[in-house]
């Protein structure tokens, strides 16, 4: 199981063999370490995002059809069924594009699965360990499905937090439901037939369904293996199945080689700040151009930044038109950042983007590529009226691998996204709840912790 | 808008535009006709499907989260929130794949949209006309977005019927709920986010729920667009759209013109098999041998059958399983054929599958693909022990566009399937009902009619 496949080999029956297969015990502990930061992150995302217009649409239009309102919203007081539930939190940790990333796929891997496993925790018990192997199992299946289809996956015009989403979202959701490893096929075949989210869709409210729908359709997919339902026998490698149908270049020696003994888990990102995460280098630029240099009375006649490929592809938007299209525009960050000095959520609004003074900037900024950067650095040139250029170049940005966020910028990340999305909610039982997680007995007192009302809460602080 | 345009001209605004500014008044007496035909035909399988174990098991799963049980199940007693009830008639309907298909893309296209459409009726009040109008453009809809991508999405591995499907039962919603042109194009763009389902979850569970999503996903993606939910402004031709994303070449013409002058509708056909309809003139060609001459006290060498290659793209599965592979297996529908005399879905179960006679012959038979015929012709050749070959050649199947099954073939096939799912339940007033539709009052009462205790039938007649 752990040797390498060949491409011959029954991918999807070895990998659902090894999730059935898979032990606590069998992870090493930084890993669950990183786990707990995913969930910490994840919770800090969705209480930010929660009264983002597009969870209210969602939440407003599903609400007719929930069936038992056993699971938490998180940062609401409303709840649903589990699988409303799920799409919905999912939904709420990526809104903002603030959520984890899983740096080879640029996967957000913990929305889907985290999502699904909470949802879960409202129908069965499950300790913080059995959530814990499972998160790390869900994150592994969508990563390494990421992995063999990259990069041309994305590049054709997936949104692959969405379409690899939805395998991770069905591998954890079996695990806790203890499927074998047949039924654990079943739930990935499921789940192919529901591999969904467009490229497209990015900057409008849609980019949420896909992003939901992997936390709903990975755990319905689970669900209905545990109940027998059959799918497919080869879903990921099978003549059209979904490394087949949906990239250009297959590599499926990515989702068997090393299995059980690298875990994709420790190549996860937490960003500090909402949008892209191309786009890290170029902010931390313009934060220390910001901070080094008096721009307001600076004439600027353009701003040419520079970065690899990816960023040009992914972020050059020089046209936006709200909040949701700025978190992917390299034009909007630059102007915004040099303009105010800061990159939270509260420079990623629909006013923010209608500023006449970050219109203005916006229009002076150019996105070049040159292979020669890695993804992680940038730079950014201002040219003045008067002929000087400042400069500021980012080798490898915050937020990366090699300079992650550490535990307390995580918490306060966490602490600066409940201020934006429910002020008022204390945050310090819930930051414990999470780092004590491997010795919670049911989880579902971590995630009803966060079903608050933040009417109440906001009338009390405004 | 009803001229060509370019691909350069938004596609997406100008489907959303005709789809709002249609009216009931525009459309031709025939299309309005074969609307009705779909409609009885969408009974049919459905009351034939409706207790199959992948409608069984998707209910008893979906069933924990249901809201507000509205919404009837087709032949089931057991009632659903409006989506869960629009994911399961969808299924039902398509999961023999005896429903219709259109001829130019191989979409079954009553499925997704029909569903989508009786379980709205559960929310709001539909008129036969207003339902008869939707459906005809959420036909319109899916088949000429189908059109675009064919022939090279089908091969690409996507299962067509729940990949458009989406956009027809977003369309057929959007319109009941009086959608204008932008919240049209949302819902459109809310369906782009959901397209999915593959080819290689033909023949296993997995591929109902494709189906079931299309319309499921297609109602919500409407009724998101009504509360303002924001989608892409070019789902289906920009970049990272839909047509450029899941095809290998497209044909945007192929949606916009003559739309409001030629109607996809009017390319439908209905099954007399319950299996691929490449299989349709394998089958007559061998009801025709199996009625010529004594096959029984015939030793038989080999049977090799000869069509369009789309036959042996899509049908050539000398390895059958299930029933549900059967239905795309020329060597499972030869041979059953041959030693049965008949083609019905009790020629599709497992048990059929597994006859050791049928296996036997099953070996035997060999499919060749030659250009020369049309999608609708094959020949069969029947080489036996002694010699002697046995040939039977059918030029254009019954079924087809040039031969279409009659309105009373298409009762005959509404009580069969009736007799086969939900025996004893009454068919004439059903009949009566969707033959006088555009003159009911509110469509709710043609669905509840099917709403039936089958236990109860069953129990009575057996």
């Amino acid at each position: 199981m752990t040797g390498p496949c060949t491409p011959d080999q029954p991918i999807s029956g070895a990998l659902s063999q090894f999730l059935a297969d898979s032990k606590w015990e069998d992870l090493p502990a930084d890993v669950g370490h990183q786990a707990k930061r995913a969930v910490l992150n994840f919770f800090a995302t969705a209480l930010g995002g929660c009264r983002d217009a597009a969870i209210e649409l969602a939440l407003r239009t599903f609400a007719d059809f929930s069936g038992p309102r056993m699971a938490a919203i998180i940062g609401r007081t409303e709840r649903a069924d589990p699988l409303t539930a799920a799409f919905l939190n999912a939904a709420s940790a990526n809104v903002f594009d603030f959520d984890d990333t899983h740096v080879p796929t640029i996967i957000h891997p913990t929305a889907p699965v985290a999502a699904a496993l909470f949802a879960l925790a409202a129908r069965c018990r499950i300790t913080g360990r059995m959530f814990l192997h499972a998160f790390v199992l869900g994150v592994e299946t969508e990563c390494r499905i990421g992995n063999s289809v990259s990069p041309t996956h994305y590049r054709r015009g997936w949104h692959i937090t969405a379409t690899c989403g939805v395998f991770g979202a069905a591998a954890a959701a079996g695990k806790i439901l203890g499927l074998d490893q047949r039924r654990m096929l079943w739930a990935l075949g499921n789940a192919s037939a529901q591999s969904a989210g467009l490229v497209e869709t990015l900057g409008s409210m849609a980019k949420s369904i896909g992003v939901g729908n992997s936390a709903r359709n990975g755990l319905i997919s689970a669900l209905l293996a545990e109940n027998g339902f059959v799918g497919p026998d080869r879903p990921i490698e099978g003549p059209r199945g979904f490394t087949k149908v949906m990239s250009e270049q297959r590599d499926l020696s990515r989702i068997s080689e090393g299995l059980g003994a690298s875990w994709e888990l420790l190549c996860n990102t937490y960003k500090p700040y909402p949008c892209g995460v191309v786009l890290n280098p170029v902010i931390e630029a313009c934060l220390n151009l910001h901070r080094e240099h008096d721009l307001s009375s600076t004439g600027i006649r353009r701003i040419v930044v520079t970065g690899h490929p990816l960023l040009r592809e992914r972020a050059d938007r020089p046209c936006v038109t709200t909040g949701r299209e700025a978190q992917v525009s390299a034009q909007h960050s630059v102007a915004i950042v040099l303009l105010q000095g800061a990159a939270g959520v509260l420079q990623y609004t629909d006013a923010a983007v209608h500023d006449p003074a970050v219109k203005e900037l916006r229009a002076k900024v150019l996105v070049e590529d040159d292979a020669a950067f890695a993804v992680g650095a940038a730079r950014v040139n201002i040219e003045t009226t008067n002929g000087v250029v400042l400069t500021a170049q980012i080798s490898e940005a915050r937020g990366s691998l090699t300079r992650p966020m550490t535990d307390s910028e995580l918490e306060r990340k966490l602490a600066s996204l409940v201020e934006y999305g429910c002020p008022g909610f204390r945050t310090d039982p819930l930051i414990d709840a999470i780092w004590s997680m491997d010795r919670c007995g049911d989880v579902r007192g971590i995630i009803d912790m966060t079903s608050v009302d933040v009417g109440r809460f906001a009338s009390k602080s405004g």
